[in-house]
């Protein structure tokens, strides 16, 4: 009957989403090549190592951070002296501070839960010195296969910033640091966007001479630097963050950030064939003594993004906003456009009832043509909790949206859904940068 | 006891929802005098027929246009290409990709699916052949009595638009062309107020002499168009869209629209009693390739609203917006103005989760005092899914509220439920436009 | 098993929320020395009373004097009748209105008849002239007692408007009229930031001159004045109510608010120790002929507030905003400032279906670490049904929150529920004004 049938549809979507293998757009991990700060089995620690993993990496989190300088304020314990102490003295403030001294209910504390759970932690045991000698025993690479097995994930999209020294030279030093087929690579350069003047200068600096005007010598050097850097990193796409003020009017509109994108960077991708990723929202540092934590979210411009799509019909464009009021017109927005790809919830609007609002909201709007998450992950094993989370509630969208037409006679069958799935969990996104899912 | 209570109040609810008439304040539908091109039994088609039906004209919705070109974009089948399809080749496109490619669970696919099944035809056989045969044998009056039946509309407001040549003509060649008791008229005229200029140009040449400077003959001959048109379609109210720009300030703010407002249009409606809607938000083709599927969202000022039923407390003023993040300020604005109706969760906004928040927001802030939907339908069947769906939410929503308050003791009975409901269906609207409810 | 413990730890969550007494950190509740226009046992009736009780008082509130208008719009019943009739004439109309010729689903009429229920009254009967015998018999004082007994409120915080004559003149001429243990103070003085000039007249009719330049002298006596009052109504925080047009760049952007904000207010709070609220986003006055029901909502200015809780890390800041826009951001600027105390479901948001979105989303995005609701009340008995709506969705948030951490593996004592309800209604609040719980 048709109870019994809702069921049995209900049961396939939650395996189908619960076993599909993800191919991860966005995260900030690398392979062990990278180096990593942490302590483990079979692996030096690099104290600027960049791949960030192990129970201290998860519980400084710069999420935890923000939260535990609301309950123990400046006032207290200053920002000087948080930042003096060590990692894991930093650790047991935000877990005595998060954890114990009242429930760990936020979503941010919630997923170092998750994560210990599937890792065959005990959370009920509240053992935060259990924990770190599990960590200490793992090897890099072997934990990072079990994270993804656990996760689900068959492929981890990296951030590659180029214009960051510590993770250039990297690459500089080493042509096979990420020689590692479980990662993508993808060309991060920010500053050539928002801020040009400073991109020349350091352009200029690495053997491609440019000039503050953009003059046409300086487009080329700067598409070659573009050509060279996506050639070593491999990448898939590239990427920017932006401003919430960020505009674009037209290639003419007399902004450094409307010329690099129409004269340098747009060009260069579409020769490529790869798309260009924008995440759009985040207001750097208005509390510059939480370091990392001190980003804030402002309301951004989906005509700038609409306006993109429509004058260059040749690239392919990846988007995100930061703002919850963005996410409707967002959403309509790549109604309009199919050069326009949106995907994930993100950072501050990576939590339940948000994902859950906006996956509602785009498979509304969208059908199944859209990226419905991102993990954004700093530290490996939040691979574990951002997947597990997300899964969660986009099979609930899906279930409501399978029962619905299910009630008018349609059927769906197995098969289809898990077509469907992989359609949201890998396809649109292999598609989207021509590679085939892993 | 309680529990039952609970379940006997939600039953009367939902058959009140249910089978509760509906005057659809506001649709893009004909009767058939006005032409129709689909072919039918017993009624010639005419290519540039306004009245829109059949399940040709259902799969090539804009809203299924849109959602197709993201999946198989201009770049694999150009604008161009599907243009010049016929409209059953486009509709098959559409089929196979939205329904057959991936599951049609985007709410605009759901909808042809709810309408399928209404209609007597399986959504299941997914036999677009089939379905094509039993349309063609329909005669499109007797259809459009059926198709009311089966979604509860008891009337249907037209949009006139009389700017339209297709449309005006009609209405001049033929004075009885909309002698059909089950549609009302509503006079459009979208460029009196977005664009005095070019609609000065018009008056004058259809026998209304106006100038730019919008000068005291102008006034006079711009309301006596007005007021000719209102007779010629028997309007019941009159109505623009507006652009998210639209500002309105005071009579001198020095823009063409407050001086075209208050002193054409808002005068004639006062003195013959109608009100004036105003749907605002919608961006003009953004993509223009996409022809009707080509507009967007954005912001409106919600302050514009609030001046205008402030500055013209002899008008009544029915409003709707586009953007999600205005419909919060304006469900407030409408609390503080008595001639101002809310009404209707607009296209990008007419989608479960939306409708849904939505319509619980504005039951807590105006009670009963607001008119939930209307169906935006552009091709007749549209009729049953978009009431079908909404009335689902709606009597959910309605379900809460009255268990909220029994909760407290008060007892709501079936008489009082019906009453209420009958309200939200048709008093508000027909109090509003001071017509009997039909 | 897991669903018994779910079930256990949700009736620990529903009792440990609906038990907690709660300290209600803003209403326009006084104790009876401020007088009562209502009639009582034991007191005689002042027309200019300022603490408001009683079926009528709670009938013609602002919120539903504003739905009625919309029933019975000032066409029909004019604004100057209206506000001509008797106090309960008026409460005859709404009542007539509002709960019998349609059903009181609206949340305001759904609060009035919470209260009447909690407070024995049946509202199944609808016997006005009962609740009003019923009302008139009570003494005011063993009013409060039995009102605040059963809404849990331990401690009522009002707002002391210092340039409101009528209750500036009670407060001087009776130095003991709050000597009353279950009222706490609150500087109010909207003037002061939001018109300089005009509260600089005032402030030099009263003792304390100063001048529209705002020199060293004003400077001097503005701050005297302050702590003059803060002494008087021994204030715990101070407030002001904003408009969504309120922007502090920085104390040298050339606006007088900034100026009065660094040079007077935030100095002299850093120097007392106690908060700063501000309550931003109300836009007085859209309808005048509404009188307090005629303010309206505005989106404001979120960087605003960032920027003061950096720049005056020596202050603490509460902050509420009226827009359903600015949540999302708010809850995220708190993120970033441990010294900013984001608070309370605020007038139009006090709904429901908002009041569960902006709760949900606060606990994600920080714990525990914020105060989910004030109550607001105008009328001494509103205690009861704002804060028993309001616990019924703090709870199920809550019991949402700890399955999802338990679903890990993670256990949640009940000594541990009410620890953390109690920081929600009592602990954060008591925290930041630094003074002890009731
Ligand atoms: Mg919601
Ligand atoms: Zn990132
Ligand atoms: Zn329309
Ligand atoms: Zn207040």
């Amino acid at each position: 009957d048709a109870v019994a049938r809702t069921g049995a549809v209900a049961a396939i979507v939650r395996d189908a989403v619960l076993t599909q293998p993800v191919w991860d757009m966005h995260t900030h991990l690398y392979p062990p090549t990278f180096g990593t700060p942490s302590q483990s089995a079979g692996q030096p620690s690099d104290p600027n190592g960049l791949l960030l993993w192990g129970v201290d990496e998860l519980l400084t989190y710069h999420y935890l951070v923000a939260e535990t300088f609301r309950v123990v304020p400046n006032a207290e314990l200053s920002y000087a002296t948080f930042w003096s102490m060590s990692k894991q003295d930093q650790a047991d403030h935000i877990w005595r501070q998060l954890f114990l001294e009242r429930s760990p209910v936020s979503e941010a504390c919630r997923g170092v839960l998750t994560t210990l759970a599937a890792l065959g932690l005990d959370p009920g045991e509240r053992d935060l010195g259990r924990y770190r000698r599990w960590f200490a025993e793992q090897e890099p690479s072997k934990h990072i296969d079990r994270v993804m097995e656990l996760s689900g994930v068959s492929r981890i999209t990296m951030t590659n910033a180029v214009f960051d020294d510590n993770e250039r030279l990297r690459w500089l030093e080493n042509p096979q640091v990420a020689a590692d087929s479980r990662f993508a690579g993808v060309l991060r350069f920010d500053p050539l966007v928002r801020d040009w003047p400073a991109a020349a200068a350091m352009l200029s600096r690495w053997g491609y001479p440019a000039t503050e005007s953009l003059d046409e010598p300086s487009v080329q050097n700067a598409r070659r630097f573009l050509n060279d850097w996506i050639d070593r990193v491999s990448a898939i796409y590239c990427a920017v963050s932006l401003p919430p003020t960020f505009r674009y009017e037209s290639p003419e509109d007399g902004t450094y950030s409307s010329r690099v994108l129409s004269e340098v960077v747009l060009p260069v991708l579409a020769e490529r064939g790869l798309p260009f990723a924008m995440m759009i929202g985040s207001q750097l540092q208005v509390n510059p003594s939480l370091r990392d934590a001190g980003d804030m979210v402002g309301m951004s411009d989906v005509n700038s993004v609409t306006r993109l799509a429509n004058d260059f019909p040749d690239n392919r464009f990846f988007c995100t906003m930061l703002a919850r009021e963005n996410q409707h017109a967002l959403a309509v927005a790549a109604r309009k456009f199919g050069n326009l790809m949106v995907f994930g919830c993100w950072w501050f609007l990576n939590n339940p009832s948000l994902v859950d609002e906006i996956t509602r909201m785009r498979v509304e709007l969208l059908g199944l043509s859209f990226i419905p998450q991102h993990s954004d992950a700093r530290v490996l094993e939040q691979l574990v909790y951002k997947w597990s989370h997300s899964r969660q509630i986009i099979a609930d969208v899906l279930i409501d949206k399978y029962a619905d037409i299910e009630r008018t006679g349609w059927r769906v069958s197995e098969k289809e859904i898990r077509r469907d799935v992989r359609l949201l969990f890998e396809g649109n996104f292999s598609r989207f940068v021509e590679a085939p899912a892993p």
